[in-house]
C-alpha cells in the first residue's frame, strides 16, 4: 500500500487494486488552536475527530448510493478510519462547488449591497477555485469553459448534482430539526471520464443552525450520528 | 435646466423635452494627484479632460450609431462640453460589464493559476458590481437572476451587446496600431424596457498598449482624436 498524498486531514493510499483509501486523521484545520473549517492550516488535533468525520461522510455517501447519485465511495471502516473509494482526478487544481440556501459568508461579502443576513436562496450554486494565496476567487461558467477547467456541458452536470446531493443533505439535517444554510461539496472525474462526488461530507463542508443559531461541526457531527 | 446628479466626473441635467443632459467635467479620478481611472475619488483637475473625453466618446457612440447598437447617444457639444442623452435607468444600483482580450488586471489577479500574464482570451465577458464598498465584486448571470437585478434573456442580450461594442472599439484602435486589451462598458434600461449602452467611452473605459507598451488614458484620446 503506497501512501500517494498527505492532506491536511486526511491522507490518500493507493490499494493494489487500483482503488484508494483515505485515512481520516484526528488533524483538524484552524488557526491558533481553534477550530475552523475554512481555514488553511492545521490547528489542533482532537481525539475521534477522524472517526467522527468518517461516520458522517459514510452516512451521506451512503444515502446517496440508494438514490444513485455518482460518488467514489465504495465501502467504510470505522474502526481503522479508513473509507475505500474509486480513484477520481479533480478538475484542473481543484474546485469547490458551494450550494446555497441562506445568504451568509463570502456570498454575503460579496452581494451584501442586495442581499440581507440569513434572506433565503433558491438552491444557489457557485463555483470557487482552490487557491489558498488568491483566496479562494468565485469562478463562472464562462470563465471555467475559457480557461479549460470544465466544458459547458460539464458545468451543468456539475450544478445538477450539487443541487441534488444538498437537498439530499438537506433533508437528513431536517428530521433532526436543523437548518442546512450552505455547504461545500468537491467533484472529479474517473476514469471513464464521468463526474462524481470526491472527498467527504462532514460538519466542516457545511453551516447548519438550530432556531437561529449555528451549531458548531463537531457538536453537528454528534447530533447526525446519534442512535 | 435641473441638474439631477452631480457626477465625479461628469454632472447629470434634464432637459424640458425629457432627455438628458451630461456636462463633462475637467476633474479626473485618482488618487495624491495621480490619474487613475480606477479610483473612486476626484484626484485632480486637468485642464481639457473632459473636452477629449467626450471627443472620443463622440466618436464610438457615432461608430455605434452606424451599425444601429443602441446607446443613449443623441448629439454632443464640443464647445460646451455637453452630451445629450435619452434617460435611462441603470441595473440595480450599476453595473460594469468588462470584456477582455488579454490576462490583464483584476482577472489575473483572480485567475492567476490558470492564466499567464497578457495571455489571449476569447471576448471573454465578465459582469461586476459597482459596489466601492466591497471592491466591485464579479457577479455570475445565475446570482444575478436570483438577486432580481437581471433576467436570463436580459444578461444574454448584455453579452452580445458587449462583444459587438467592444469588437468596435478594437478596430477603431487597430487603425492606430494600437491593441485593446480590456474594455469597462454600462448599460441601462429606456423608458420601453431596452438595454443600451450609457454613460462613456472614453480612454478611462479601457486599456490600450502598442508594441507591448502601457498607453495612458489621456495620450490614448490624443491619439485616438488627431486629425
Amino acid at each position: 500500500m503506497k501512501k500517494r498524498y498527505e492532506g491536511k486531514t486526511k491522507d490518500v493510499y493507493e490499494l493494489e487494486d487500483g482503488n484508494f483509501l483515505l485515512k481520516f486523521k484526528d488533524d483538524v484545520t484552524g488557526e491558533d488552536g481553534v477550530f475552523d473549517p475554512g481555514a488553511n492550516t492545521v490547528g489542533l488535533t482532537i481525539e475521534g475527530a477522524g472517526r467522527a468525520g468518517l461516520k458522517v461522510t459514510t452516512l451521506f455517501f451512503e444515502k446517496l448510493k440508494e438514490r444513485n447519485i455518482p460518488t467514489h465511495y465504495i465501502a467504510s471502516d470505522l474502526e481503522n478510519t479508513t473509507m475505500t473509494v474509486v480513484p477520481a482526478t479533480v478538475f484542473g487544481e481543484g474546485l469547490e462547488v458551494i450550494c446555497r440556501y441562506r445568504a451568509v459568508g463570502s456570498f454575503l461579502r460579496r452581494y451584501g449591497k442586495y442581499a440581507e443576513e440569513g434572506q433565503a436562496l433558491d438552491s444557489f450554486v457557485e463555483v470557487t477555485l482552490k487557491d489558498d494565496e488568491r483566496g479562494d476567487p468565485p469562478i463562472s461558467k464562462d470563465a471555467l469553459e475559457m480557461l479549460g477547467i470544465l466544458t459547458s456541458e460539464e458545468y451543468e452536470t456539475l450544478k445538477k448534482l450539487t443541487i441534488d446531493i444538498s437537498e439530499v443533505v438537506k433533508e437528513e439535517l431536517a428530521k433532526k430539526d436543523i437548518e442546512l444554510y450552505d455547504i461545500k461539496l468537491e467533484f472529479g472525474r474517473d476514469k471513464a471520464g464521468d463526474i462524481l462526488l470526491i472527498d467527504e461530507i462532514s460538519g466542516g463542508n457545511m453551516r447548519a443552525y438550530r432556531k437561529g443559531e449555528y451549531i458548531e461541526p463537531l457538536e453537528l457531527e454528534k447530533i447526525l450520528t446519534a442512535e
